[in-house]
């Protein structure tokens, strides 16, 4: 009836990508996604075509909001998923799952 | 010998795309830009795969920071040519560039 | 032996406070925000005394990243402590800790 | 008739501190930075009271917005006072300001 560490923390990556909302909202995250790498692509014309750098600047402002909407978007699904349901298993697998959560915002907030 | 303010502006407009230091840069610009396209092109492909989230939010990461890195680059080139170049002609015209690239990176530090 | 919504959110709400972890950091915190307090006098001094604005630029830089040291550290700590407390009492409180996060962490970045 | 770099340097720094702008605007850079200082005291208060974590980080994002406001003034009267006067005097003397100024951008968005 024991589930060894090893177990637990494949359960909980099972987890992460098994459930339904995950599977709903990977659909809207490719279409974010698309218009993302038309933008990086609408900005390398820009600077080919030498239009006015001002406007170049207004749409990589654009481009790195629309980034930060998709990593904030994701880490939200990441905690509610990924570190709930280990914490679910119990409380060492939700700790290490929220401390590499916990990096991963540091990184982006220094980004 | 009086030059109008329309005719300044039109000048100073031309001297952010004339000048060699500009031109040399540029492809280095496309090529900084292609690289982000397949950034998020990346990206993408790794939500499509289902990736572990915290690894999709490093490559966000990383891609946010090379797009940063462009912008002051951009900014930079910018300032130095046409706003400096602007200020060269009359104190007035480089003060309307300065206020429009002031707003830019107000807008850049928001976004 | 049922426990009530109220009741969790209570132990919960507790739990955030008596951890020992906490009170250990905490005259950690208070005294680099001592340090922060100082710096924010310090600029305005410098503002003051009309010292060169390039640094007090660099001042405020380097006030903005301890501020960021200390809000990162802060949501660690809420998040290992408040948030995983909060999930072991049960999914819901878990779920509802994380979105309240979740909001935190988004206006931070967005700050 | 001819004025060397080091007398131009020297009237360009002059400048910054000299404009009537200036001078006009650093009551309200004062009064601002002391509500920073305030802002600053609350929040250590907040930790040391042991106040609602979230509620701490509200305040902590909201002091890095009215610090980074702060900055952008700055950067705005730096850049339109002390580079453009010094792109006035010549190219040399605003371009050196300009490069000065760009890395103080560069390193406010990095930190």
């Amino acid at each position: 009836m024991t589930t060894s560490v090893a177990q637990q923390a494949e359960t909980s990556h099972a987890d992460c990508h098994s459930t339904h909302g995950y599977i709903t909202d990977k659909d809207r995250y490719l279409a974010r996604l698309k218009r993302i790498e038309g933008q990086a692509r609408g900005i390398a014309r820009m600077v080919d075509e030498e239009q006015y750098c001002i406007d170049t600047l207004t749409q990589i402002s654009a481009l790195t909001a629309a980034l930060r909407g998709v990593a904030l978007g994701l880490l939200d699904d990441h905690m509610k998923h990924c570190v709930l349901g280990a914490a679910q298993l119990n409380l060492e697998a939700g700790e290490a799952k929220m401390q590499e959560a916990s990096e991963a915002i540091a990184r982006f907030m220094r980004s």
